[in-house]
């Protein structure tokens, strides 16, 4: 929906639902707090005790591309290791009608090979620090909503920016259990990002969208960046040696990265809501923009290649948000939700002190109806320019505050990764700029009526097409030094400013923030009430639990492990060699191509080498990227998907069919040795 | 949304508004009916005075496809020339995995070799009587919208029956100016109908859904049938002769055909209803079928030759409908559509006699909040086997009733079609049927909601897809001996019939009839009101005005004409040799692959031939396969779509730049003689 949201796996960036703590913790469910880790049930049930200095080193080797995606250090030289569908936002952006990187791979035979991302920021988790008492005590009982908001944001504004000047770090105040905890989370940023090397597409995404979410996959779905600190590669102290000997059937491993949004400990009402309401919504929003893509990449070569990695991902979410929807269409799934719900609140019933909590349930089922009357309001011309005069017209106006009563957005704290993006030279492709914002109005229309007064002060008399052409064929702000001089200016550049673009957004304004104030303020009304269900789940079930992802770093596991499905066996591995003969099952037809490279190195590599693997870890969306890491915390593997059976993971966790889906570490080494030839990386690597 | 629906070039089965007549004919405006051409109009402007003998003989030679597009007789012998794709339908229903028809083309070269189709019924128009008197005395003042509807439905029942008696012709009603006049239309049916020769889809539906309603084209959309009696070729009276000298530049030419739906004088309100409520709704679930099309072709070959036929039409609908609403989402066009308002409400105020007519406005904006109201609700799990259960439960159910008190399906008079459509032995592929009826449960869920009674009796506890596998799989009703011992055994077999998908509509019946209800009392309401304002208009306009398009046969005319795109002659036509130049530009990619016979025939076919051509003719969705024919009513080409500007045809008509699209009647004949060598049909076309 949102554009500039993390692009996860699993798009989760659309999830807007409150998250919690899991109910029931069973099996090897769970995305732990590296500071709260199950060391019992990992000794007891796997005789395994992760030490403090091991989860320290996994912690500091684990990487967040702020783009939505994981990653981790691979080498002491900067290597950095992630999927190719989450480096390949940058892929895009490097691209040109002459060199499509993003389609036919790249390697830097040089140091000075490396070519420089644009835009991207890399986040290293170095501390945690709990500021729960700090954050509720700003909140006082009787206030409003818009007060105990106030309050909040000004106490975290506070929080962060102390943070900011004491260490120089990043520093974010995440909410947890839905509001039950606040920790800040101080990350090292890594802005001078470079391409190393990535396989062509037809590799990293064989079989396309067809295979996407299935299993078995073939797939190299891995791309090498490098971060550099003053123009020279970053050394890194902690990252992760390669496994010499690979993993097995049956062996314990972990996966640390960045879980997006589940909404595990959803009450039942906001289940509903996400049925019945948002995820139809969405998923409309999704096919239309697919279509929408699919129609502009008609147009010709260059326009196919300048939609794709929109289209890639539009593609990937209506996979992942119409397997989650269709969970929550079968009754049994809700009908276990309801028995889940009915144990806590008989748990509030037979207990004095937590009777209180029982308004919470009723409260969240009202803020659901909230919800649903906001639907479709506001405004919804999210282009990559409309962003950036929204971000110009809102800075603006915002910096006239003191930092605490701001949009956290636009926070002191924040500023250097707002202005990164902001100022970010990648290349903005007009003609489809202008396709989107047609789309995107006419759709405007649908939601408002074509009688609606905005609709009138946007459209100015035109329809959606021509409207559109007169916004991005007039505005300056695809040009780097305009923006730059626009926000220089600040609030009376941007008055004075007749910028169609810049013009639109100040129109637009008023619209936009009034319908972010009343999703913020239920957003607060939905924290408070998670907060008391929180406090009811420590007291049924203890605090040895997880949140709900938060797209920070989270540790899980599990056994590697095949699994059975329609009655047959569905082996935990495939093989390099496999690669072939599923291209010629599918008669060499895309998506399912195999690319000149690895038809060279047919003969020469080692078809035997396990491809791809599945194993039980509790991930989803924002884990694309995450290293797989053994007792010894050596990489073995490298997250990049889950199968069908696992969409459903946002609501629950199950480990007879669900699967986390990863490239062999095997693999990656034997197809940089002997299909990329990048010899000097695999040096790097050590043996 | 509804496949029994006939598939129009435009889609327009999903168009429900009532129509009426056009409140300014300008140009060479007008769908005009055979009984009230515009003879005074053509002989002023262009000279030419079409006798009764010609307009016989014109109407006579013109076919109409039930399935949903136009053609007309080519030959004594039974010939009959429409588009590849009205043709498509049949086409797809005689393909298979091993031959397929659909996509490589075919040609009999023996009359033997001719193959039937399965369900195709053909209807030639030979007789119009007014019996507006008759049908608009048996409403009464004072009738509630319930009653009304009865009887009328009662004396077109009584005036059909009567019709068909006496001529053994089928008899029907057709509602004119949208409730101001009722014509009764006899036809003679065709229904042993051969497949004689069709090209290949790529050259057919060359440029595919990227160049659909673009402008230059180069397809030869065309294929060829012929009609049987008592297992010989049907002896035709009246056909059209091929012209041997074509069609120039500025010539008038005429199209005879069947246009679907228009909405040109809806009021003000029943457009915004269109843009604001139906179309956007309607957009949505063509969206939703196009991507469950394409996903369900990525499974394998012969699953996308399954889809392909289905993803055609819905692409089509979706460019057609987009264009449509695009068009009422300019204020321009919905300002132009105000001030027409505005005149005739200023006329209905100085007319005394008129004054009654005010309130017809404020009734259709009401009834637009009805239709809002209705919107989503119902039942919409329209697969080929629920429709032939819902037929077989609802037929049993009506034929208790007397004739005249049945749902206007289930009259005697239209017993013949509804008996052909639902014993059709055309292939009934049940992964497809699957496939489409999971999403169209989930869609339902999406509409009702997850706890909606109905939606519960629906799934049974389970999720959609298990619950569709359920039904399709456990269903016989892809057996046509068994849905003819269904259909004889009446009430009773259908009362203690266990099939799950005769249970299913048996489940809904009660609310799809409610919902059927609601929706044909609107209707009524709407032709009472719609009545009135014809009268004004004829009071205003005086009568010579024509109809919106009822999918009956009309006249349109206008010149052959080339046009101004963006500062850019459009030349009318293309020739046969642009099609190679057309692939060069496009690389050869698909969909700009020219088929083998094309490659082959390259040097010996004549490429100055030309190939396609543009008249402003005024044709919308249903006029696909429409003979254009010179004033010597001698055939020069066949329509087969409308340029993109020509997408807002249902509300208005323009000949700046809107153009009909048709294969030039010399390129067909080249095909088949240079490239198809299908000598016979050449010779039997005559000289």
């Amino acid at each position: 929906m949102n554009d500039t949201a993390p692009r996860l796996i699993r798009s989760v960036g659309v999830w807007l639902v409150a998250s919690l703590t899991a109910l029931v913790a069973t099996a090897d469910e769970g995305m732990w707090l590296f500071n709260a880790l199950p060391k019992d049930y990992l000794k007891q049930k796997y005789g395994f005790e992760p030490t403090d200095a091991w989860a320290d080193h996994v912690m500091k080797s684990s990487v967040r591309f702020n783009v939505g995606g994981s990653a981790s250090f691979i080498s002491s030289t900067g290597l950095v290791l992630t999927n190719h569908h989450v480096g390949s936002d940058t892929l895009h952006k490097l691209s040109t009608a002459e060199h499509n990187y993003a389609e036919d791979g790249f390697y830097a035979k040089t140091l000075k090979d490396e070519i420089p991302a644009p835009d991207l920021e890399l986040n290293q988790l170095v501390a945690i620090v709990d500021v729960t008492d700090r954050v509720k005590s700003a909140v006082k009982k009787g206030m409003s909503a818009a007060e105990a908001l106030k309050a909040r944001r000004a106490v975290i504004a506070q929080i962060e920016k102390e943070s900011k000047d004491a260490t120089g770090l990043r520093s974010d105040v995440v909410t947890l259990y839905g509001g039950g905890r606040y920790h800040l989370y101080r990350y090292k940023r890594y802005t001078d990002v470079r391409l190393v090397w990535a396989p062509e597409a037809a590799i990293a995404f064989f079989g396309g969208d067809a295979d996407n979410f299935e299993y078995p996959r073939y797939c190299l779905d891995a791309c090498i960046f490098r971060v550099y600190e003053n123009g020279k590669p970053a050394k890194i102290e902690h990252f992760l040696k390669w496994s010499t000997d690979g993993v097995r059937e049956k062996e314990l491993v972990f996966v640390s990265g960045n879980p997006g949004r589940t909404s595990r400990i959803s009450t039942l009402a906001a289940l509903k809501h996400q049925r019945d309401v948002r995820l139809p919504y969405v998923l409309n929003f999704i096919r239309r923009r697919e279509i929408m893509l699919q129609q502009f990449g008609l147009e010709g070569v260059e326009q196919e290649r300048r939609a794709k990695d929109g289209l890639f991902g539009i593609q990937n979410s209506r996979k992942a948000l119409g397997g989650m929807l269709q969970g929550l269409q079968d009754p049994r799934l809700m009908q276990r939700k309801a028995e889940e719900e009915q144990k806590l609140l008989a748990a509030v019933d037979r207990d004095p002190r937590l009777s209180e909590a029982r308004a919470a349930w009723e409260q969240i089922a009202r803020l659901q109806k909230r919800r649903t009357a906001l639907q479709g309001k506001g405004v919804s011309l999210n282009t990559r320019l409309f962003r950036i005069a929204q971000t110009l017209v809102q800075m603006a106006a915002e910096d006239q505050k003191p930092n605490a009563e701001r949009l956290p957005e636009f926070r002191d704290s924040g500023r250097d990764s707002l202005l990164q993006q902001l100022f970010s030279p990648a290349p903005i492709y007009k003609d489809l700029e202008q396709a989107t914002l047609a789309d995107l109005i006419s759709w405007m229309i649908e939601l408002r009526g074509g009688d609606d007064p905005l609709v009138e002060k946007i459209l100015q008399g035109k329809g959606p097409r021509d409207r559109a052409a007169d916004l991005v064929m007039g505005t300056r702000l695809d040009q780097v030094a305009f923006r730059k001089k626009l926000a220089d200016g600040g609030a009376d550049a941007i008055a004075s400013c007749d910028d169609p673009m810049i013009v639109l957004a100040r129109v637009v304004d008023d619209e936009a923030r009034a319908v972010r104030k009343e999703r913020d303020e239920i957003g607060e009304l939905e924290r408070q009430a998670y907060g008391k269900i929180a406090e009811v789940l420590f007291a049924v079930k203890g605090t040895s639990t997880y949140p709900d992802a938060t797209f920070t770093l989270r540790l899980a596991f599990g056994p590697v492990k095949g699994y059975v499905e329609d009655g047959k066996p569905v082996p935990a591995w495939t093989t390099m060699g496999g690669a072939f003969e599923h291209e010629k099952r599918h008669g060499g037809k895309e998506p399912w191509k195999l690319p000149a490279s690895w038809i060279a190195a047919k003969q020469t590599m080692d078809g035997e080498t396990p491809f791809n693997f599945v194993c039980t870890a509790d991930i989803v969306g924002g884990n694309s990227g995450s290293p797989v890491i053994n007792r010894r915390g050596e990489l073995v593997g490298l997250i990049f998907d889950g199968n069908i059976q696992s969409l459903t993971a946002d609501y629950v966790y199950d480990d007879k069919v669900s699967r986390a889906v990863s490239v062999d570490a095997r693999a990656i080494r034997e197809a940089l040795a002997n299909i990329y030839h990048a010899d000097r990386i695999v040096r790097e690597l050590g043996k």
